[in-house]
């Protein structure tokens, strides 16, 4: 046994089973011992950052890490920008990096690059198994890190010939510590601010789907208070059925319109309310002034057993929460707008679909029509790094089988990380993939006039508009190994949504906007 | 005027005016500086990655650095890969990197990161531009260091209240200072060990185009040592009429060939010789045991010096250099395979044309007949980082608009950073695209046969080969609205690449391996 078959069966023996994976020749003693283990799923990426953003939306889905195979510093730097948005996501993560043999990063041979550095930048743990014996203690101790703490970015460095010699041991990993719990008078003085008039229950992470989201919904009939969602979060169960919660809204001015009145915030599973951007002449945080701010636990804390025992404090044990119920606007017809793209989508949304919403301004109209649809999933980007859809959807298509993926992106998204597109061929997933093709980066032409800037001149047009060539996204869709449908109007887009729900495999829906 | 006014007119006034750009909304103020100065010439990235490499292409090319515009950590993390290379290849490139204000880094908003990190782990030099008034002279002093020592990767980090508050002063950039030289003393020494028998030129960076080549091929010509370059080199001029050269094969049992009975090796312009990888049974470099390596001048040294000083103190100033003669295989035929390809490309070869070749193994045979075309420049890949070609081509073409760019790329490479054919088609580039489609990571499937895994099982199956399903070049290329051919045998390919080369803007050559 040498030291990368002893990491396949620690991952094995940890109940560690899926690897995204992007190979390179420094990983091919890994690759060998992946090939001895079938029982350990591979998919293959065609970029790293399709590899990490699908074990970002498989852990979100699967609530399981998955090992991701990236190849030495340039391989990790491609896998950043979703590396970055699962860590915001909390999303658990084993990432494998080759290295050079340690002999060999003596000499400045052509990958050899700052991988410490980067994989610092963007991870929660990371090790480096500097020898063939401590390979297998090493991911162990990487698998732990990723699901501690509500679920961590682990890196493992394996150099070469950490990979390639002889190794004894097959570790398990061992249980994360527990969580952090506030104390119960902390929670029975929240409970008590919840009580007052004007107070708001945010919820994110483990509060916003399951036994979280049923809590929070019996704490919000008991006290009466709002229960509010950010606008990104990881996964919201909603639709009808599910317990409401309103959404706060992305443009800052709106988040402060949100938030007026507001006389206590307690965060559950919620960092404290920041605006996505700082402007000029407008604060970093909505809330009105003086508001408090009781962030009662973190993200990274024990999220559900903080609601459940603050339902226990209010005695809400039997409170029914307020659900939603079924709902959807009429069939929309002409011009591709937000409003008529949201309707289309929701009323052809097949039960228990799993939403991923990268349609940065097309999308908006969505959550609002969302809480009434059929019962879904929401993956959301809690990172801001664009890129993350089709990734995402690909890990939550792998981890969720039998559930329809429904992939919402912009154009402009959709172009990070096209390369996932052919992944979802590969391992047929049923994955509706929606772009909206605005043909530019819309929400910066919104932004610029923000500024002020209304007639802007050569240089914005053409950082802005994705035309002069236009994309086409039948001919993408074909080079990738997928079907494609294309709506212009209202009436098409339903039915082009229709038709593709019901496939089986990926199909892309063109909507032109 | 605000900072980010105050660098736009700092970069244009110390003669850096062009900008490979991918912004996001904290970038928007530098936008609509770029806006208000036309003179600055803007050209759209969709991914970072095409960003950087554009800029790496583009001074390899015009020998000016260009600045790129990318958008907060993750931003910066998409361009990594191609920076990683821009790096090895001693490209001056000024990144301008956007980030929050800083009353808004004080909370977790959803794009921060460690922006600092990421930059640390790739760049020479990194600024943080953290007050409007110090824009503009960090601004400069980014210029500077891009064009020091050879040229470096220098990241401005620009954030949003600094390019929006008030500022005064434009800056511009300082001459670098003088590279290192040798002394004379070692110079003469190092030109006596090139007159014993065995001894070795091994030239890289400066020393292979222009007055570096030239001198070079006076000092082989005197001294009769064998002239060689690396394998991947950022720029070599090559063909019929320039310096012969040998060039390093890429297999370190190879390596460790060609190098047999050296005597001495004296490196000027290249760092020395090491094999891409390590492997368990073989040494890492490959010079014969005991051969003394004298570096006399590294990359960032003043190389043309070096070499005219050598030139000198041999009184070789009027010695002749062997050059090459054309010369071409005949026409191939048949079934594509390196040596067909290799061939068809040779005989198709515009004059001046500029290669950018980042065909893995497709490529192999290239470099042998390369050597006796006609006369171009050809950019390799110093960094290992695949995904450099198309990205590479698209900033060679905007720096060379009247030369022919041939972009030779695998299957497998061209995937990472596809976004660049847009590009081409946007900026109407005269490139060839030539995608080898061998459907698979060949060379990992070499490489693990290296290890004596020959009969591999279905995860590595499923790692090494692009297929179920097939790419699609001809839709790929249409999608982003580039023409495409296709060819499955050699006659055909030596049509459809003489039909390319003739066409004006862009158009990708699909070689069914």
């Amino acid at each position: 046994m040498n030291g990368a078959e002893s990491l396949v069966k620690t991952f094995l023996a940890s109940g560690l089973d899926m690897c995204f994976a992007n190979p390179g020749t420094s990983e091919m003693h890994f690759v060998a011992a992946l090939d001895s283990h079938p029982e350990m799923r591979c998919v293959l990426c065609l970029f790293e950052g399709g590899a990490t953003g699908a074990a970002d939306g498989y852990y979100r889905m699967a609530r399981e890490p998955a090992a991701t195979l990236l190849h030495l510093a340039p391989g990790f730097g491609n896998g950043h920008a979703n590396l970055h948005n699962a860590m915001k996501a909390r999303s658990g993560i084993v990432n494998v990096v080759g290295d050079h043999a340690a002999r060999h990063l003596r000499h400045d041979a052509p990958l050899k690059g700052d991988l410490d550095g980067v994989a610092r930048s963007v991870s929660h743990w990371v090790g480096r198994a500097d020898a063939p014996e401590r390979v297998a203690h090493q991911g162990a101790e990487a698998v732990r890190a990723a699901r501690a703490r509500s679920g961590q970015v682990a890196t493992l460095i394996l150099p070469a010939d950490s990979a390639w010699g002889a190794a004894r041991r097959v570790s398990t990993a061992v249980e994360p510590g527990e969580r952090h719990r506030p104390s119960v008078e902390e929670v029975e003085a929240a409970a008590r601010h919840l009580s007052k008039p004007g107070a708001v229950l945010l919820i994110n992470h483990d509060g916003l789907h399951g036994a979280g989201l049923e809590a929070a919904g019996k704490i919000a009939a008991r006290t009466g208070c709002r229960l509010i969602a950010p606008f990104f979060s990881p996964r919201i169960s909603s639709g009808a059925g599910t317990v409401r919660i309103e959404r706060m809204p992305y443009p800052h001015t709106q988040m402060i319109a949100h938030l007026e009145g507001t006389t206590h915030i307690v965060c559950v599973g919620a960092d404290r309310p920041v605006t996505f951007f700082a402007y000029p002449d407008s604060p970093s945080t909505p809330e009105p002034p003086g508001c408090p701010v009781l962030e009662l636990a973190k993200p990274e804390d024990d999220v559900i057993w903080t609601l459940e025992r603050m339902v226990e404090a209010l005695g809400a044990g039997a409170a029914e929460p307020v659900r939603a119920e079924y709902s959807v606007p009429d069939a929309p017809s002409g011009a591709l707008a937000p409003d008529s793209v949201a309707a289309a989508i929701v009323r052809t949304l097949p039960d228990g679909a799993i939403i991923v919403n990268e349609a940065i301004t097309s999308g908006r109209a969505m959550p609002a029509m969302l809480g009434t649809a059929a019962p879904h999933d929401l993956l959301g980007n809690c990172g801001g790094a664009i890129g993350q859809c089709l990734p995402n959807a690909v890990g939550a298509g792998v981890a969720c089988p039998d559930r329809r993926v429904v992939a919402l992106t912009g154009d402009g998204s959709a172009m990070y990380t096209l390369q996932s597109l052919w992944t979802m061929a590969r391992e047929r997933l049923d994955v509706t993939v929606v772009v909206f093709a605005n043909r530019g980066y819309q929400i910066l032409r919104g932004e610029l006039a923000n500024l002020g800037v209304e007639d802007h001149g050569r240089n914005a047009s053409r950082l802005f508009d994705i035309e002069d060539p236009t994309l086409d996204w039948g001919a993408i869709a074909k080079g990738h190994g997928l079907p494609a449908l294309q709506a212009t109007n209202a009436e098409a887009l339903e039915e082009a949504l229709r038709q593709a729900n019901s496939m089986s495999g990926p199909v892309l829906v063109e909507a032109v906007m």
